[in-house]
């Protein structure tokens, strides 16, 4: 039993999605979420810019006596993470449990990717998934604009579709039967790419799985709450509190009541 | 005469579309340009933030022994630089010298602003014209999507179009016949800007305009340099160099030769 929080961190506000998926899947853990967002976003900054500001965010939530660190920034966890180094409490990135669920779900082993920039071109998500299985073939494709289109408004738009017609295209057309959304911000475009994609293609979320493995892993450990919940959520910021309250609840599917603080980084 | 080099920053890449005007107009001045592309895009953060590496910015730069310091970023000329100190050298926004070129442009009157969402909220480019005419109507729109849709080469795109009319459409209603392009990154735009707005417009470029400017007030002090030219370009950045000269070609209009330093900011 041990009742310390989780710690999530990502670049911006799409870790939010990750903190939804936990609240749905351990709803009496706390959590304290850093979001980086005086130097959002990372998708497109070089090696090791991403692989300092990773380990600035892990080092902040250090300091809050944490049991275990969700990485929700799929760039972070592709390009930073293999690099850092041991910080005492266990770190999980969102690449794993994906590569995992991606695995599972698709039957002709043939798997998409799509992410950042910097994700795509670390080749993370490829190795891992070829390591779980030589035999599987992957696709991947770097979706840059998938970002700005969620961010101001233009998710369930025309020019969304056809913006990612051009990124998913050549996904489709390998004919992978399962998608791994590699950036947090993915799922609210779901309804685009599931148009695009077709019914047949099963979408996984890459917080979604990362929430499920960090239960299975406080489980194992017998790390789970005692407490009866709801949890508490603690939300940093290294950049306005005031617009992250604004367009959290965006992501976080609810209202952000609780305190925003902002930290310097 | 003074023939030490002008320095200019930006939050990333597209104030070297201020260099390159710079260049046009006083070739045979050595150039030191800062670009925070560690820290890229300012536009859509917080004012305390958007001051505060303004500050750190400018702080770089006067460590190279400057005579004058150009704020290329749209968002830093109107969000910080009402706020910051006397720094004993002369810092020029990008902000008056465009509103005095479209007053002297405009027919009517009726002036538009495009922007970043921190340069549009800042009000700054419609006080600036109403002081120094108070009769002048100005009609703004922030334009989020333009600088990924230029740093992600959908510049000329069907994509770029629709967008460009969701943002202009009620400024071409107002019947504006001068719109200052408040944002480096939106020359780049100009084709699908200019189709939207019709051949009646005049397009204010901020960068071009700045560097007609400096060239005036370095001319008055009897400031410009007697070194025979061309000059030379220095750059620094704060994420990776190599990004850096692969992108910035694009905005400079010719290949980045010359070296590219990263420093820590």
């Amino acid at each position: 039993m041990d009742n310390r929080p989780i710690g999530v961190f990502d670049s911006g506000l799409g870790g939010l999605t990750a903190v939804k998926q936990l609240t749905d899947v351990m709803p009496a853990e706390d959590i304290i979420y850093f979001g980086d967002t005086g130097r959002v976003p990372y998708g497109n900054k070089s090696r090791e810019t991403i692989i300092r500001y990773t380990r600035d965010d892990i080092g902040f939530l250090l300091r809050h006596n944490i049991k275990l660190i969700i990485a929700a920034c799929g760039t972070a966890s592709s390009v930073a993470l293999p690099h850092l180094e041991d910080f005492g409490v266990r770190v999980i990135g969102v690449l794993e449990p994906a590569c995992q669920a991606a695995l599972r779900r698709s039957k002709t082993g043939r798997i998409g990717v799509i992410g950042t920039v910097g994700t795509i071109k670390s080749g993370k998500y490829e190795q891992i998934i070829r390591s779980l299985d030589p035999s599987a073939k992957v696709f991947s494709a770097a979706c840059p604009m998938f970002v700005p289109l969620v961010e101001n408004g233009y998710a369930e738009s025309e020019v969304a579709r056809m913006i990612a017609a051009d990124y998913l295209s050549p996904l489709k057309e390998e004919g992978v039967d399962a998608l791994i959304l590699g950036c947090t911000h993915y799922p609210l475009l779901e309804g685009v790419i599931s148009d695009i994609m077709g019914k047949e293609t099963e979408l996984i979320s890459s917080g979604r799985e990362a929430a499920c493995r960090a239960r299975e892993l406080l489980a194992e450990a017998d790390m789970l709450t005692r407490a009866e919940g709801p949890g508490k959520c603690e939300f940093f910021v290294s950049d306005s509190a005031e617009g992250f309250a604004e367009l959290g609840g965006l992501f976080l599917g609810r209202t952000i009541s609780s305190d925003v603080h902002r930290i310097e980084i």
